[in-house]
């Protein structure tokens, strides 16, 4: 069906089309494995600078993509990674294909497109573009399935960066992400210290708390179990592990909100009539319905390898752990950007505490940070929602760094 | 094999067996229809007085059973449902089969068999002796299944009464449990007020919270998405949703436990090695790996269909719609006993603020009512675990009863 993409909002980046470049190297990861002919996803806002010294690359996170703002070309089946209470929030059900962080990258918005080139990728490992478990493995001519290499933050990370060296851009101005995205911003600032002029991780942390882990194994676990999953060998069999992957998404998406949020959108309310209709079976409660919908439209536009190779790399990233031989402090040393940290108060996945915990180390080591917490009623996925009131929080912290670059040739 | 029981602990009931009673009849259901032929497994602990004056029920929670003190005589394959952090506590892997509220029922303990005469029934629809989904159908030969009528905690609560109104029981001194087990008690009390004298809610609530709805739903759906389960039709068939019944369990298993209970018993401890291995499929973390283990041992003894029906009761649960016309005060009208509330800090399931809204309406009611909190920071399961603080509150409680009476002859 032909039909054209609604009318961007105002101060919108406008209508976008993700772009794909190969990396003209093959990535080393972690694991000690290699993969060749790696494509990345990505797109691009704003106009890049001559000097090449205004570049902002946003991280997605868990269930993102490339698309990360403005309206997607492509239309809603082949976008939109807003869900949720974000989707019903900015799209009020119009099936637009707004970015996933849309409020925060435009015209005049956090990240001011007048001013800076915004860069968006599709995480290696992703499902939208970049290469994946669903792609073709060079060496055997089918999909990798559950032979692609299990993957760390670092080798996100690592990605990004050579997919930045072929633009040509071998500083950034800032990387900034929510959640996952606010892990490879940390990461960043400690493997590449000298080409990050500023990190800003929001609702993120250091390390997942072990209650996290047990949701994010969760998850995975409901994936696993499903046998259309089929030990992960399931792209081209015409079935997909979409009962685990809809569980999962219920998982996660539980996650997310705080149980205050759930509260006042749904409470007890039932979904239809004035009585309980004593069904095991059919949603009863419109909280029951929600999440049946959730997974329902999740399992639609994701690939469950992907899910788990992403929930894996976030439960192990331990900045700790991985740099610092159990001392966040130590693992932060490397680090020369400023740092700007937000989190949400109603948080009980990335809660706080995890930020205040980056701050004092960082506070420790004497590097400038700044944390703000804000009250938010949504839990997590409060970074997706709040955006009015980090707009000027990113904006005033992007301006002070430039204030500073100006003040010290 | 031919093993003995292990000695019993001091102030043990003793070696118990569960025996089981036949209701002289039907049992009528909320949702109109009527079971025949019903089964009751039960155990008893102390001795009924000649006035039959001294009867303690306590009621069970979702994964319980009617083996709720002393040692089963069966052995560890037919009973044990202490598990998790509750199990290592208490039995330190002896295999031994300590009733689930063993702490709690004994002589000179909370609820003192020198003193009360304290029953405990499997409940309906239970799977562990009295008649449930896994029941063979008396109308049809073969097992219910998903024709079990689907069931209320006010079904269970009357299911009980005919149960002891066989036995030649028609006052209670007490009606006591935690979780679903608080739920029966309070629905007793609004039910049958003339026939109880005290209440004791530990760890309940009037209703449940949209997020515990939310995750009772998670739990369900794992359940009925895994093809095992067969519609509910998987008796007999020798398959059994076994991965569906392990998800319910450790998405269950973690909402009873608080996240700085898992973070002191597991932190990011990794299960083997001094690094990461780079794997999707196998438990990594210390967390990771006790969640199976969790739904490894579980299915075993729990069958998921009672998880289906129980769950979907517990949900159901809501003193204000069912009674009040959405007025919980209105809904507690009715009661007439001595209530006593207790609830721990930690508990995010079944939240401290849940007993105070009871105890308020109780209070503006002018109705006796004691509520309190206990710090504790084992979540949910605290109510199985901080049984010395318990202890005092539940004897002093219910000797002031005692007391009342001996006073107002």
């Amino acid at each position: 069906m032909s039909q054209s993409a609604p009318a961007p909002p105002a101060e919108s980046v406008g209508v976008v089309r993700t772009r794909h470049l190969d990396l003209p190297e093959p990535v080393s990861l972690e694991c000690g494995r290699e993969l060749r002919q790696v494509r990345i996803a990505y797109e691009t806002y704003g106009t890049l600078a001559p000097e090449r010294d205004n570049v902002i690359l946003v991280c997605h996170a868990l269930s993102g993509d490339a698309h990360a703002a403005g309206v997607s070309a492509a239309g809603p089946a082949e976008s939109g990674t807003r869900d949720g209470f974000a989707a019903e929030e900015r799209d009020g059900g119009s099936g637009a294909t707004l970015g996933w962080w849309d409020g925060m990258i435009g015209p005049g918005k956090a990240f001011d497109t007048d001013r800076y080139f915004v860069v968006s990728t599709n995480l290696l490992g992703g499902c939208r573009g970049s290469t994946g478990p669903s792609s073709t493995n060079p060496d055997t001519g089918r999909p990798y399935g559950p032979d692609f290499p299990v993957l760390t933050v670092a080798d996100l990370v690592r990605t990004q960066r050579a997919f930045l060296e072929a633009l040509g851009i071998s500083r950034l101005a800032a990387v900034a992400g929510g959640s996952l995205g606010g892990m490879q911003a940390l990461e960043w600032a400690i493997l590449f210290p000298e080409q990050v002029q500023a990190v800003i991780a929001i609702a993120s942390t250091h390390a997942l708390h072990p209650q996290g882990m047990a949701w994010n194994a969760i998850a995975r676990e409901a994936i696993m179990a499903d046998p259309a999953w089929q030990g992960g060998r399931y792209p081209g069999t015409g079935r997909a592990p979409e009962a685990g992957m809809g569980l999962a998404r219920m998982v996660g998406h539980v996650t997310y909100l705080s149980a205050p949020a759930l509260e006042t959108k749904f409470g007890r309310r039932l979904q239809a009539g004035d009585d309980i209709r004593h069904t095991l079976t059919e949603p009863e409660f419109a909280v029951e319905s929600y999440l049946r919908h959730q997974a329902d439209s999740f399992v639609k536009r994701f690939d469950a390898n992907t899910y788990l190779y992403l929930s894996r790399a976030l439960t192990y990233f331990d900045l700790a752990r991985q740099h610092g031989e159990g001392s966040l402090e130590r693992a932060l040393k490397p680090v020369s950007a400023r740092t700007l940290l937000i989190a949400f108060s109603s948080d009980w996945l990335y809660p706080p505490s995890a930020s205040q915990e980056i701050a004092d180390a960082l506070g420790a080591l004497g590097k400038p940070v700044e944390y703000h917490q804000i009250e938010a009623p949504y839990g997590h996925d409060s970074f997706l929602l709040e955006e009015a009131r980090q707009i000027p929080i990113v904006r005033r912290f992007l301006a002070d760094g430039t204030e500073e670059t100006k003040r010290s040739p």
